[in-house]
């Protein structure tokens, strides 16, 4: 098997059933494609009291700088009823121009490609100018905790140091090339209690329905809009994604209402700007609570949800433009620079170096018959290994 | 034992354990106080398919008109916990001025001092020019269907017809005499369920999320307000009781949202034109869902609670008249004549004749502790007395 072949490479990585938490032994495939290539490779367990360990890798080629990281997981989401499969998930059968099991977009795809790429550069230009590495973790699809966040501190403690990183996510909405996300919203979540009075429904001056109190506050935090976008970022958006009150009776007022929230905010906004406004939209709804004139202001707590995801956007022209070049040479479409979706590794890298993504087409991510289509997979070597060139040409050791 | 002693009347019956469906003999004591009056006494066992039999009576006294039906129930709501009362609920024991048990006011009392009224009626008037009846059911506080209504039905079938009817459930908010009922509010429940679509919580235009469409219907329910109150009722006011998702995912938009509401409507409606008035709404803020521009119209389904209690209000001179006169003279208060509170049976009597309800103090009802002034019964005695002697001197045969 020839390491420059990204067909070859993902059958061998969808072969390892790599389910979170388990390695599955697709580190150590991916370990057996890069050190013939001349990668120093080292794995790095983490622990966490309560999780299980979870092993990670890291990898690299050269000494100097510019220094460009590769970025990814091994791990996969579990492949569900294996019946609805059309192929086995962890057997990489290729049907009518497809590559079918669980991980082939999401993102052994995307990893199997870039080893072909770095496989073909030093084949036809010899070790980089700088230095290639690959920072892949093992759980990224789980809780994340024994994942990027350590693997990065602990190689940055060794004295690691990137310019530019690359995540190798699916990116692309409908077709290669679609689309580069150059940076991601925040996110925080959130749950409110109000509390009412209980009473009976024939006597409501006696109750305070703690019903319409949690329609006050939750409307106040979906209306009107935190802002219209900024030039980068989509609108700020707030959904409440529960809201329970669980009376069984039609003759009682309930006394409780609870309601949790999540809100993906762009840069118009800090998870603490943010999280202030959502306090001044509760305590004005709670003070002018307009359906019980007289009454005191609607009681309410709220908890916070651990780590909220901070917003970045990434501005680096030899970042952006050399892979917005690549992808416009070798597929002819000019990608957006999105901000858009949900979370991704990359918020926790953009503290250490400039870090954007690209990587396959995601219709099929977490899905029944995750597929990528084979001709995918060589352009999207064809775009890294472009990727890979022009950076080291315009990169700047920082 | 005299039966023209209401306060050993009440203890006979509250020493029968009648707890619904059971008629525990109250309905056995009861015929044991008519009897001797002169009363004809039959008992109508009611059935339904997959409920207990309930026990009913009806007792008449005379064969011409004018008519006057007392209504009530002999049945009771479950002690709950027997060790939390002073006294133990079903042994009518006496302290300071109080008699306590189960029933004591809702409303073993009430039939304990008309019983008495009557008696001596007979014994200083001799039998009444028209007639007197007891319409006393044993499912008023279970699920009502082998109650009222049947008898009802049962003993116009046999030809019976009244032109008047005291209910004689507790009125009287803090002292005897404040309140008599004339009317009650109807009341409607339904359900309403809002679908959306599902979705991720950072692709919310690839998601409608039902909890906006839920809130905006439930909001577009309780305000404005639906009346302002007419000269006999309190305004119509609509509590939405529950709201529930169920969703424990922040990341995920949920599809559906359920709510349950409870209206009690005055005279301005009846049960279809406030049906209608809803679904006007409902459909109203369906279409306008302002959260959503662009969006198709919120798609709900409701379903409407079986038989809703009509609106009613009793119109009648000579009840209302004599009755508040009698109030007057025993306790020197005027009443007030209300249409407060929840639904009582004499939303079905309202079909037959002309109704209004005046009984005890309603504190300790469904109450550990139902307790009733044993000074009460005497003055609950004379006023219902009083009103026997009033209006068959005002009735008029109809």
């Amino acid at each position: 098997m020839s390491v420059a072949d990204p067909v070859a490479n993902l059958q061998a990585l969808i072969r390892c059933p790599s389910v979170t938490p388990a390695e599955g032994g697709a580190l150590t495939a991916l370990e057996a494609m890069l050190k013939p290539l001349g990668f120093t490779v080292e794995r790095m367990v983490a622990s966490e009291p309560g999780m299980p360990d979870i092993e990670n890798l890291y990898a690299r080629i050269g000494t100097d700088g510019p220094h460009l990281m590769f970025a990814g997981h091994t791990d996969v989401v579990p492949p569900g009823d294996e019946a609805s499969w059309s192929h086995p998930p962890f057997a990489a059968a290729i049907a009518d121009g497809e590559l079918f099991g669980r991980g082939a977009v999401d993102m052994k795809g995307g990893i199997a490609c870039f080893v072909a790429a770095v496989a073909r550069h030093i084949e036809q230009h010899g070790t980089p100018k700088g230095s290639i590495s690959f920072l892949i973790t093992g759980d990224e699809e789980g809780p994340a905790v024994n994942g990027t966040t350590k693997l990065l501190k602990w190689a940055t403690d060794k004295g690691e140091h990137w310019d530019a990183c690359l995540v190798g996510e699916p990116t692309n909405p409908d077709v290669l090339g679609d689309m580069i996300k150059i940076g991601r919203r925040g996110s925080v979540s959130g749950k409110v209690t109000v509390h009412g009075v209980q009473g009976h429904a024939a006597y409501p001056h006696l109750a305070d329905n703690a019903v319409r109190g949690a329609l006050s506050l939750a409307s106040a935090l979906m209306d009107p809009p935190f802002d219209a976008g900024t030039p980068e970022f989509p609108a700020t958006n707030l959904e409440v994604t529960t809201l329970d009150v669980g009376n069984p009776a039609t003759n009682v007022v309930p006394e409780k209402a609870t309601f949790a929230f999540n809100i993906r905010f762009n840069d118009t906004w800090t998870a603490d700007t943010v999280k202030a406004e959502i306090l001044r939209r509760l305590d004005e709804a709670a003070a002018n609570n307009p359906l019980r004139p007289g009454r005191d202001a609607t009681r309410y707590d709220i908890t916070w949800a651990e780590r909220p995801s901070h917003v970045f956007l990434t501005r680096n022209d030899a970042l952006i433009g050399s892979l917005t070049a690549s992808v416009e040479s070798v597929t002819g479409k000019r990608p957006q620079l999105s901000t858009t979706g949900g979370t991704s590794d990359a918020r926790f890298i953009k503290d250490y170096c400039p870090v954007v993504e690209f990587g396959l087409v995601g219709q099929t991510m977490h899905m029944v018959d995750e597929r990528v289509a084979v001709a995918d997979l060589e352009t999207l070597t064809l775009i890294y290994g472009d990727f890979i060139t022009r950076w080291f040409a315009d990169a700047v050791v920082s």
